[in-house]
């Protein structure tokens, strides 16, 4: 019997399980799937898990569950330091996994753009570990301001800004408010709720910047109606955990900055000596796979794809990175079988957010929604890309008593 | 109009929460309810978020969630350091607290009887995030052992020891086995599960010593049917992260050794100088005051109530708690009004324990029961006294969803 060629795989997030569920069961192949963490993240909803309405285990499913019967897919728990692209290996801190076809799917992590201080003091939302800091963070906030008698210090306390108006921060900052105002304004006797300051500053002129124009303003004035205020042009340039200071000159005394201002690609695909784009993506060519290193492919957040010369590469979202694992594992075979990869084809199937409970905007070719069907659209898409079956029925559950209650259960402060 | 009596609760667990229940509403009384964390914990279900059955928000209930409508109960996070009963005060880091009466109900922590490197290298399991350190840590021996090309080394990491025979160590060692054998055994392809070893020890002649004698053999039957190796009259005296040694000299290779032999007095009793039983707890009066310290009173794990003379204190369970919170806040409004307060009088129920799925022992009364309509009314019974309707229903789903199909959607890795 011929040796099985052997694919590694590194990150299990969307794109790097979707590409092993394509080689799963084939003959010849055998896949090691490493990522540092044994579960997949559905960073859509990370959100919710930040804002105390779903559950850790509801946005994470654990991989090996995907892979439990099939034997030619094996899971490794591993932190990956580097890449011997020669030997065909990859390297971990005490091991060294063989390749024939290697695919990055590492995903992407916050860009502070170099900013340390703001690296510091402000609070990043890609990882779960992070959403529950920022969790625990918005309801200590209240905690305290409930204690705190000095105006200023419990003013500060009160003042929440999300940075950045792409989708994340415009569901994070409509999250926010209606966990402060719909319900734990019930749970404080005393606490005066018109001290709470709800802010989302964006650099450009207008917020989800994908959008048709008229979907922005309308994003805009939903959030307003939810009494958060929306800056647009509004440039941060420091933050030293109490005072945010503007390009303008001006200053804001927030206890809490959640930056959604950007994303880049891991720092590890770095090691690879690859060509990189401004944001460390590894660009690619029209098949996935990396210029100068024949059998390694790059898919998701951590490639940059530009479908025609001039055109900008592909957003870093969900779908694009479903369907390069696809792609990506589909070449390696037709390869493997002496075929010709194909070119890469992504058809954009529109962008959506949502802007609290019962509003969220939707563009799809022409068709521009806003609105209770726009959410209700919202609602599904994501329940149905969501894995596992007890997540979904839960996940529903918890939507409908958040729909018809206000009902934010998981507004707790776990921590060390 | 009159000054408010201040009532001052330090715990809001089962029997804090209880007492100040009792206050909610009633005139002339205002209520201060103080504990370091946000939420009333649930314990005796805390094994099975430590065994990736149920979520951190399933056993946890925001305090201010159950006073909400009640404008004399507030609620104050904070760690209390102290005690000025003389100027009647509870005092925190930054805060004094006066009160008119006092009711301590911190609860307990765990008892490593003195024994430092037990202390430092073994997992307790009395509050939330031990209980998430333990299910990180299960999975992550699965995850290491899987990698383990040593097969000392792998025999350390797939052995788990429990170390204490009371409904904990059973609970958890029972569920331990039914993670490991039902749920995880399909995940590892190349893993040997025969290798798995669960142990349970116990210093006395049999588990669980409140059951009858014929019950505690029952259990460690079950036990074994389970796989777990049932160590009776075994004590340890030593572990240090890898090598668990017994008083008769054995060694045990054990990469997890839970703790579940003792609980004692939260620490920050002993601040109050009273008197103290051997595990720290407050000797309180008949009617749950403590001697010498008028408007003082401890209830639940933190009092040392005798019944009658010579009699053993009750047991630290949760009924205990709750009856203690009733009619301590009963004796202080009577107090308040000049009349005499009530000796506390405590009816035992009985007591139970589940030993993994579909198997649970009971004692009540005369009625001896085991097996699967044991195991129903302990699910009935731990299902009605959990708060809160949402966790109700989704606790129920999990179990369902475990019954028929092993479920485990909680066996993920989260960490800093």
């Amino acid at each position: 019997m011929e040796k099985a060629a052997e694919i590694v795989i590194v990150g299990a997030g969307i794109g790097g399980v979707r590409a092993a569920q394509e080689f799963a069961g084939k003959p010849g192949v055998h896949v090691t799937l490493i990522d540092r963490n044994n579960y997949q993240l559905f960073p859509p909803l990370l959100y919710q898990v930040s804002t105390a309405t779903l559950a850790t285990g509801e946005i994470a499913f654990p991989v090996r569950e995907f892979f439990r019967d099939c034997d030619n897919v094996d899971f490794c728990l591993g932190d990956v330091t580097g890449f011997d692209t020669k030997g065909k290996a990859v390297l971990t801190k005490d091991r060294c996994i063989p390749y024939d076809a290697l695919i990055i799917a590492t995903g992407s992590t916050t860009n502070f753009f170099g900013n340390e201080n703001v690296a510091k003091h402000a609070f990043p939302m890609k990882t779960m570990q992070e959403a529950l800091d920022i969790r625990n963070q918005l309801i200590r906030c209240l905690e305290l301001a409930d204690q705190e008698s000095d105006p200023v210090r419990r003013k500060e306390l009160l003042t929440f800004v999300c940075v950045g108006g792409g989708p994340t921060g415009v569901e994070e900052a409509g999250a926010i408010s209606e966990l402060i105002y719909k319900s734990m304004r019930r749970d404080y006797h005393h606490l005066d709720f018109s001290e709470v300051d709800i802010k989302i500053l964006e650099g450009s002129p207008r917020l989800l910047a994908m959008m048709p124009e008229k979907l922005s303003e309308d994003t805009a004035n939903l959030l307003r109606k939810k009494k958060v205020d929306v800056r647009l042009q509004t440039i941060v340039t420091d933050y030293d955990g109490h005072t945010l200071t503007l390009k303008s000159g001006e200053k804001i005394q927030a206890a809490t900055v959640i930056w959604a201002a950007g994303v880049k690609a891991q720092p590890v695909v770095a090691a690879l000596d690859a060509d990189y784009d401004r944001g460390g993506r590894i660009i690619v060519n029209k098949d996935l796979s990396v210029k100068g290193l024949p059998h390694v492919y790059a898919i998701g957040d951590s490639a940059s794809f530009v479908p025609e010369p001039g055109a900008r590469p592909l957003a870093t979202v969900a779908p694009v990175a479903m369907k390069q694992g696809i792609r990506c594992a589909q070449n390696i075979l037709a390869k493997l079988e002496g075929c010709e990869p194909e070119t890469f084809v992504y058809k954009d199937m529109g962008a959506m957010a949502t802007i609290g409970r019962s509003s969220a905007v939707l563009a799809t070719g022409k068709l521009q929604m806003k609105g209770f069907l726009a959410w209700s659209a919202w609602l599904w898409v994501h329940l149905i890309r969501l894995a596992g079956t007890y997540a979904n029925v839960s996940v529903a559950l918890k939507w409908v008593l958040n729909y018809f209650n206000n009902a934010r259960l998981g507004r707790i402060i776990v921590e060390r």
